[in-house]
């Protein structure tokens, strides 16, 4: 079911995904040799360009919608869509940092090749070569939009670092690092497709909003897939959240439903520093039995639904039926 | 000389200093306490608030030069010229983490009281704080100023760290090295005080060259105290960058001077990874033999004589008071 949805989804976005892979690269064309070398590591190395292919879908809808003729037509649609996935690889390699995690999309994480320096300045190139395409835009709609995300991912990845080991995380603040730490992402990058194209701000407020039921959609099957998957599938090794002392939906959900002795039980494995694949085996047992699984699939599902509610309102047109398909995919997909 | 030239400036821009104290205070107002520690501890320890101060005072010298009704105030200028200051305490912060330094303006660095990752993300959240303050002007060529630094700053960082190390360092990488380092912010500082005050492009382009030769000046003086002044002074250990292996220009002329003898001598008390004070000395003592002190102090003159000369063409003023003494001050402070 999900790799014919994905085999599906490919083949009407293929063409596209070539274009924005192009912009990528056209781009990124530092005078410096190493700079081209770690960020094209992580940038060329599997990612799904959900961000920037958001950007161009939504610029697309608004287009067919409104039966525009914006200033921008497709190929600057796509160039200025690469700011997102900038932006996006950027929030990774300093968070790669500071995670210390070794595995990024099953290649090794950056910093192990290069030093964490190297990898903090590749960083803030990065998302300077972004900030240099938002100017080239001149649209202060969309600099702001830009602003804002980096502000409050930065404001997130701090608090998730204080909150990192807490295991009386809420489910409240558990939604708040996720939105911050992926839907607001996702979010500025479906509104600027609408700012782009020049769509009317009652359009713009829909597409932002798509766009975040659709982040808060995906964070939630990621942190799922950390427990449900498997190491080759996922790209990296499953229960990699808990062993960075970071709880997620599904733990969050068992812990707040189990009973005192399993709490109690729990929450010694969670504390315990040496973590072993016996232990995430048994932390994986107690949140199926407290169903902390269905709980965040259901939950996920809210938001896949929310989404597409989102779209009511927009023309019939291939753009739509990819965005609608990518809602069903966030929770569907394998890795 | 220099301590009475610097009351007499203190005399003059105390009162504006105190203003943009007060507004960089303001804008640092996150929800996270911890963020405001961090970001705290570097701002406000002493800094000489160097950047806002010349986006006020180029702002202020094109008003009086323009007899301008310009829609920014004095007010406004001074609320946006903090953009340069924490842009600036966003590239010390990651500065910190990528040198491993451990002092910074006489206080511990940042990252031995709170870990690099921290310290990465308080960084990120202060250029994001800068890209909020640019994006609220909505004066496209600003932001892309801003752009234009973040980019130029992390390529030199990323250039000046390949560097590291290379005694072949030729004068003319050095000055590369030093214009994206220190001069572009300091340009872009000035040019936006004229970008704020609707200055004519002549005007503008006048006081990006007044704050790029300044820039260059103040960066020479900084490597020539790292070789002149003492510890207590400086607020940090002599000798810092030839410990790091950062070859600046006393040292690469007098490189290029020495005989073949003292030219493999120098060079295998750098390469020595056991550096000693005493290593030191005979370092100092060979630049001096060879003029290097005297050939840097001679190239920054030269860049304070082009600063000065950009601003014939403006008024005479207040604030131009202020620029030609900053220049002057430049080469003849002690810290």
């Amino acid at each position: 079911m999900s790799k014919e949805l994905k085999k599906k989804l490919l083949s009407m976005v293929g063409k596209d995904l070539e274009k924005i892979e192009n912009a990528l690269h056209e781009n990124l064309a530092p005078n410096i040799s190493l700079v081209s070398d770690i960020a094209g590591h992580l940038l060329f190395s599997g990612g799904k360009r959900l961000r920037p292919l958001l950007t161009l879908m939504c610029g697309r809808l608004c287009l067919y919608t409104n039966n525009s003729d914006s200033p921008n037509n497709d190929a600057a649609i796509i160039k200025f869509s690469t700011i997102f996935e900038y932006l996006h690889a950027a929030t990774l390699l300093h968070d790669d940092v500071v995670d210390s995690a070794d595995t990024r999309r099953g290649r090794d994480a950056a910093h192990t090749r290069w030093s964490p320096a190297m990898v903090v300045l590749t960083g803030d190139y990065l998302l300077a070569s972004s900030l240099s395409l938002a100017a080239e835009t001149e649209i202060p709609a969309l600099i702001k939009v830009m602003a804002g995300i980096t502000e409050e991912m930065s404001q997130g990845e701090i608090d998730q670092m204080e909150k990192k080991g807490n295991i009386h995380l809420t489910e409240k603040e558990y939604l708040e690092i996720i939105r911050r730490k992926t839907a607001v992402l996702i979010q500025g990058a479906c509104r600027s497709g609408a700012i782009l194209t020049n769509a009317q701000p009652v359009q713009q407020n829909a597409l932002d909003q798509y766009g975040y039921h659709l982040g808060m959609a995906f964070q939630m099957a990621d942190d799922l897939l950390d427990y449900t998957s498997d190491t080759t599938t996922l790209g990296k090794k499953t229960g990699a959240d808990i062993r960075e002392g970071k709880l997620t939906l599904p733990l969050i959900h068992a812990l707040s439903k189990a009973d005192t002795k399993d709490k109690a039980l729990m929450e010694s494995i969670i504390d315990n520093p040496c973590f072993s694949d016996h232990d995430f085996n048994e932390i994986v047992n107690k949140i199926k039995h407290y169903n902390g699984i269905d709980f965040t699939l259901e939950r996920a599902g809210f938001h896949v639904n929310q989404a597409i509610k989102c779209l009511d309102a927009f023309g019939e047109c291939s753009a739509k039926k990819v965005m609608l398909m990518l809602a069903e995919y966030a929770i569907k997909r394998e890795s």
